[in-house]
């Protein structure tokens, strides 16, 4: 056997690496790149001094218990907190459903993907959508679907929507993956009329919704928080998935599912066959965190901060590359959507992006079809500091301008 | 849509609740209670005041690091010091393979069935083995298949291995999963000799192997250390799979694969779409532990500790159990396999075995095909004290003596 004809599962056959993982490789190594590409926090987000202390603190009580074995589901305590918390501020029920602890929410959405989808089943997403979703629900035999998004208005197209299941008579449709609040790449929201809406269409064709929530407490403006969709879910029907790396450390991989209790079930079977059980260090340590200090004091502290850095590159953006792109304002979140004007080559701005050392993830690798997004790309202003946001959105015009395509001259 | 009526993907649905863990929380509640059960570590195998000075140590110089995003494939640093261990100790080839750091070794088997098992495939494994292996294969629509197990010698039938390989002209069987050294449930290690026979016997039909080792470094007779499967690999067949659980920390979750390049390519893939990647703050703690202590010293502390407390278990199985049942005298590991006696009923066994509120795993929990092992059940002695071994063995005997089945009398 030569490493050439190993043979791997269909599931997987059509995974490929993410090219940027390569193509950074070379280019962050210079001193001046300049990262507006992933969803990272700011390393002035993390809480270290309390974490350290606290830290201190667990050592004393529950060492042995964070070194033994674990629960499936969860530390006790911490799932209780979640549910207080998801309770007293979010209005959901956590009666008739239950808090599973998932290593990061990158395992909530692979571990609901694996008990809903079939191979050659189907899961709906907006048409700009986190792309590891797309890549979970591909790794099980499952297409993802776009659906026509208006970003501006952070919302599906609701007709299609409806559209689109009524002539799912195979029922091979089995959910709804979306990102309703502070959308990743548009950082816009869907209204609570449009999330009634889509909550009605759901239920009458009896469609799971996903709601993932990564980002729903970082707002930036003084609008009212809308309602989750799954504060809205009657039925059982809405999966909702918080998690723990966007508000305090990717590194604890911690996330959670709120979902209905024979689903919940379902989930811990497959979450013990995944990996057992969440790292409890960082679970003891999050509860901790959540008892000892004011959470939602923390939470304000991230709104202030990322809200100057998302004004910033806001500014940033009017100031320098009005001629040649136009941007959706974000209400809350990590990203900024940017689509480049018709006179710009995407291939020769992006590479010039390169020769600039300014990363950006163009929109195709972020689209549920990976095509018809050439002209998008999503800025992240959450990791870089505020002159590095200025200077790399400088370089984006730059860039631009370098990319313009030459106006045809009349014969 | 009622709670009763949801659809899950057929792959799930063959996934039963553990029966254990239901039954388990009402009769550990007893004061008395004496665990038996799982393969947990002993508390006092934990390295507590060391990791504390190392969690000080890595607050101060990696904080931002283990709270960030990490890479997939695991810290560089510690991949490195797993490699040259691997090299150094067991003549591992680490130039055409690569090392993955995994969340446990139960994410390991997880990524390595999800890339290889297609629906309807089959893995091959010992009769009796680790069900999170079976659960997992299962959990991808695939079949675990037990191969007939000589307990005594540690080894599946060879040349039912080569029939049953040689019958699979549809190629459906995609790996065999084996537990080669310290087996789990039984202790006993496959002979070179044997490993030679099953890789070339692989070798020849073109199946990878799955080698299970998280016993591995828990030896406690003075035999010589036989040699791995991987290091018999020079087609690049094998997967090695080590952990932390067993000799640092379960709630470390940690393990590795070593796998060859081609197959770690994959396994990096799905490990990004199952969780990112393996929590950080213990992968920078373990490796300042092998930086700046001696590993191989807590490992022979280890083994000091677990040697008696077998030990223990050995004598206190020949003081009171020998006319109810036989066991096989293990060379390392975590467990002793036992089995009953044919005059003694295994349902009153178990039965009376709550009354006396010991537990313990039976072995059709632990069987491929989910039954056959009636007569058969695991003890586990690293956790219990060696107080709680004598006692827990003298109820085995008393509950063997009230499940002893009456002679017939002849009329």
């Amino acid at each position: 056997m030569s490493v050439s004809n190993y043979q791997f599962a269909t599931r997987v056959s059509n995974l490929m690496p993410n090219p940027l993982r390569e193509q950074a490789k070379h280019i962050q190594s210079a001193d001046d790149y300049i990262k507006l590409t992933y969803g990272y926090p700011s390393e002035q987000a993390f809480p270290i001094e309390k974490l350290a202390t606290l830290s201190d603190k667990i050592y004393r009580e529950h060492a042995v218990d964070f070194m033994q074995y674990g629960e499936s589901e969860g530390i006790p305590r911490l799932r209780e907190q979640i549910k207080e918390r998801l309770s007293q501020y979010q209005n959901l029920d956590v009666e008739n459903n239950d808090v599973l602890i998932t290593s990061g929410s990158t395992q909530g959405m692979d571990l609901v993907f694996k008990i809903f989808v079939n191979e050659g089943d189907t899961v709906l997403t907006e048409e700009q959508t986190f792309v590891g979703a797309v890549n979970a629900i591909k790794s099980y035999g499952g297409n993802a679907q776009g659906l026509p998004f208006d970003m501006i208005n952070g919302c599906i197209d609701t007709k299609v929507l409806a559209q689109t299941l009524a002539a799912d008579t195979a029922h091979k449709i089995k959910l709804l993956y979306l990102i309703p609040t502070f959308q990743n790449p548009v950082g816009t929201s869907m209204s609570l009329e449009k999330r009634q809406e889509v909550y009605a269409i759901c239920q009458q064709y009896q469609v799971m919704i996903y709601e993932d929530d990564p980002y729903g407490d970082l707002i930036y403006n003084n609008i009212e928080t809308i309602p989750k969709i799954k504060a809205l879910d009657t039925s059982g029907l809405v999966i909702y998935a918080g998690s723990f790396s966007k508000i305090l450390a990717p590194g604890s991989r911690l996330g959670y599912l709120l979902a209905p209790k024979a689903v919940f079930d379902r989930l811990v079977l497959v979450k013990q066959v995944a990996d057992s059980f969440a790292n409890l260090y960082w679970q003891y340590l999050a509860s901790q965190l959540i008892d000892d200090y004011d959470f939602n004091e923390h939470i304000d502290y991230l709104r202030q901060i990322y809200k100057v850095k998302a004004e910033t590159m806001v500014r940033a953006l009017r100031q320098y590359v009005s001629q040649y792109m136009t941007f959706v304002e974000p209400d809350g979140g990590y990203f900024i959507s940017v689509k480049l004007n018709h006179d710009i080559d995407p291939i020769l701005f992006y590479d010039a992006l390169d020769r600039y050392h300014v990363g950006v993830i163009p929109g195709n690798i972020m689209s549920a079809a990976g095509q018809g997004y050439e002209r998008y790309f999503r800025l992240n202003f959450t990791l870089p500091t505020e002159e590095e946001i200025t200077v790399g959105i400088e370089r984006l015009a730059q860039a631009a301008a370098t990319a313009r395509i030459k106006q045809q001259t009349a014969l």
